[in-house]
């Protein structure tokens, strides 16, 4: 089901909760439909976006579970397992191969910073023990470390990696992944920021991993896909759009997790979800939730179900 | 029988283990029976240097109920619960106060870098629904933020936060820690890099968390009851030690890794245990082993059981 | 002469040296002749590749003079006065003003670290005080702030600042600049990364201010005008081109001087200038050197003088 | 006149000044003289808090020569040098030897940042060009690289190169610079943050190089002298008096110069000098002054001159 290259958007879900341990069920349902009848190529849950690190083990387990079940094989889901304990990346794994998920995403163990050598081996290992196929994900920001693309381009000859999602916002990098695996045209890049999707995807990229596909999954489809057929005039005033959403709710408040927050309120405020933020975050007061409100107006998107 | 302020050396204990899921029990009881011997004040397991965020979930609640079995008492035992899921720090910290630990430890969330105000109310959240008293650890290298000062002034109000282990190697900090904490002397601070634990205990700091005493307990206690007692003479030829130690066996190889790898070969080197590191990292291989060897030969040090 | 916006290829020059305080006059004229020649829309002297902090006022000042000089007003030339000092920064202005020179340019100053409020003071103290107009340069790497995106909005009301040239090769960056800047057409918005160049003049960028051009100038140009045009298939060519150069003689060494190094290296022996480096760097030792000859042949590059 | 080990108190000079180009002749002699009476051991011009990089050359030339006729041999003055041009540092050099200046202190270059191996190759090059003997100031903040201490052991074998000044607040640094430094007993290390003096003195260590003692120059001589002969007890009461003007004068405002800002202010409070900024900076408004006036009396400092 998972096509190589993997191509379009794929949005990193973030988690529906109630409580720190309580999954909104009801809320990952309306979530993942609207995606998938935004025409998404796939899901990535587990990611950033997702707060997976802040979550239980349980609860990433259920998530899991749950995800797959309302997909049900309507597109590809991935499943994000970083994590510093090899362990529990296996055992997260085992979880998304027993429910049926399509693959993994990890990136580099984030406590201690690993060198590019020490890379090469922790990827090879991982991937040489998942049940299903892997991709990368350069997250320095919160990582510490780049995947360097040398690393990128010796992991690549793992059968089980087969694709790299960046959210280093480096575009030095992303062109250097390009050329460096044109000759493989099955191994997928994919943009973390949506702000860059559409350039990326002009110089060869496949598609964008972009959190505002919570909101407006249509949105970035279309502009995926003005991208792909090169259709200028509609994608200036697509990537307008997506950068009026990107300034307008993704910067309230001083905090490293404003843009999750930002994504939460609107998708609460559009009645989609709750917006609980599990620990140590929490969720927008009253003042911020009114930035959203008003932004979100002032956006004023032709989404189909807005 | 955790006096306030806690005074004296405090390793963090490495953890030794045969492989990644399997704990070497035989090296434990060496380890632990020997910083006992050399007269520690307590033992911390599950920090940085015990690997903790490397270790899946259900070895590191062994290693607390083996730890605890094995030191019986004699000493405190400090147990790290750092983690980025609050439900995984409470459930650690709930596996310490069933197995008899004394008290936790938790640096902040490290995916995610926090803010003051965000840190301010995660750890009195967290501090109120542990089971154990807490120490706060500043780690700014791994986590990517400080416990600024005035922070820990305020989440020393907290009565079940009752101390903190400072690992950023900044001396003006802990000079503004020992002064803002003037007037809560229960409250206590402590040093981690070993190389400043001698002028931290001169200046009024309460001792040090030092990885050197994994190796020769008996030499860092000598350390700080030389600084304690203001045995100039004695603390010369003593921090002179711990500094070749530290120039010798802490910085072969270019691995954030190192200091870990280079403690846990000289143990096994020592007889004392398994050299097995978690993934992502792995033991030095033979070339590096022998200049550990040679390196430690060279130290001639005059420990109890060396 | 300065069109308004100026687009196009400005290539950051080398400065040719014979040593420490003597320029290369017969290489600077070569290399501003080939330049020209391959069709770039202005030549910016004293910026991050011309080595401008290393070199002495003086020099700096015969720079100016001997590029207008050689130039004469075939195309515009940008002098960069980026300084800690802001009487320098005049005083360099003065120069270039009084040689014909046609815009300054200027990255924050460099050893404390402004905030933005500071620097949206101080560019618009120092561009009021400017006898030419003035252009940004956002440079973090070497700088230590990003002059953000906000702040470029606020400071390109002043009438003497008309630009920004970028090196921070971040692309959401550089999208948030285009539509924040979306209304006024005039403010001139540049690339430094080269292999950014082309995807950034597809989204609306103005052009490129890239180190290869020292070395291929037409090849820029023809990437910039492929760009520009929408010229897909030969884009890509001159793309995959132009990476190659990247990763082949930009990272010879670990030195963060290695793409200047290889790039002088590069213009000696094609035969342009000679390769000294002011200190603190050095040019590059034979087994260097030899890497750059093979790799620059491997380029095989249909340049039109070469 | 310069001992070595240079020992004691050793004023960084801020830079009393009218306007950004006109020195503060008389507000420089109180300055000078205040610091000599209070026993200072010497004085270091144009370093970070002299503002030096903010500064035009000719009003650097004119400081080192209005400060040598005040200060008239009673001290060493140390005049700092440091540039990202070689030939300016050499230039500064030759004004400070003219006018009778006793040594030399320059940081790395700070634009790029040198490797290692490059600092030793430049700061052999300076050195060995030097008409004074020079001192390395290791300012890691500012400067994006630290001199590691084997870089600093390679050096201190140079005979031009006489000590090193430290502003990185690393404690382990400076134990590792005292342990690898231990055969030359002539080369001076000296400590930045006044915050640490104590203890690196307590350690073995020679002195500071403290910006309170523009302020309080017998105080922070009487604290070297407390560390010196080990009364704890005077120290105990000296120290909190510094960290006491650390956190109420050096943090007001959220500003990298904050520091600066408040010793000036302070200074012009005191009826000192002139409490001017050089560009890119600017003195404190009336709300910042006021809070400091407000410090400064709470401090209730038994200076000898307040």
């Amino acid at each position: 089901m998972l096509t190589k290259p993997l191509r379009g958007i794929i949005p990193p879900a973030i988690t529906p909760m109630i409580d720190n341990d309580t999954l909104d069920i009801i809320g990952l349902e309306k979530l993942l439909n609207r995606m998938i009848q935004g025409g998404v190529s796939g899901v990535f849950i587990l990611g950033t976006s997702g707060e997976a690190q802040n979550i239980s083990y349980n609860v990433r387990k259920e998530l899991i579970k749950e995800t797959c079940r309302i997909v049900a094989r309507r597109v590809p889901v991935l499943v994000g397992i970083t994590d510093t304990s090899f362990s529990e990346s296996l055992s997260l794994a085992a979880s998304a191969a027993h429910y049926g998920a399509d693959a993994l995403v990890a990136a580099p163990p984030y406590y201690f910073a690993p060198g590019q050598a020490e890379l090469i081996q922790y990827y090879n290992d991982l991937a040489n023990q998942l049940p299903l196929p892997l991709f990368l994900y350069n997250m320095p920001s919160h990582v510490k470390v780049m995947i360097e693309p040398e690393t990128v381009l010796s992991l690549s000859k793992n059968p089980n990696i087969i694709g790299l999602k960046d959210s280093s916002a480096n575009g030095v990098y992303f062109q250097k992944l390009i050329y460096l695996l044109k000759d493989d045209p099955e191994f997928t890049l994919l943009c973390g920021p949506e702000e860059m999707t559409a350039e990326v995807v002009l110089m060869g990229g496949h598609g964008g991993v972009n959190g505002g596909a919570n909101l407006f999954p249509d949105l970035y489809v279309a502009l995926y896909n003005a991208a792909a057929c090169k259709d200028f005039e509609k994608l200036a005033e697509l990537q307008s759009q997506v950068l009026k959403i990107s300034l307008s709710l993704y910067n309230i408040g001083k905090y490293a997790s404003s843009y999750i927050k930002g994504v939460k309120t609107a998708l609460n405020l559009m009645g989609v979800c709750s917006d609980y933020m599990g620990e140590p975050f929490h969720k927008f007061k009253d003042a911020e939730r009114e930035i959203i409100r008003k932004n979100l107006m002032d956006l004023n998107i032709k989404s189909d179900d807005l």
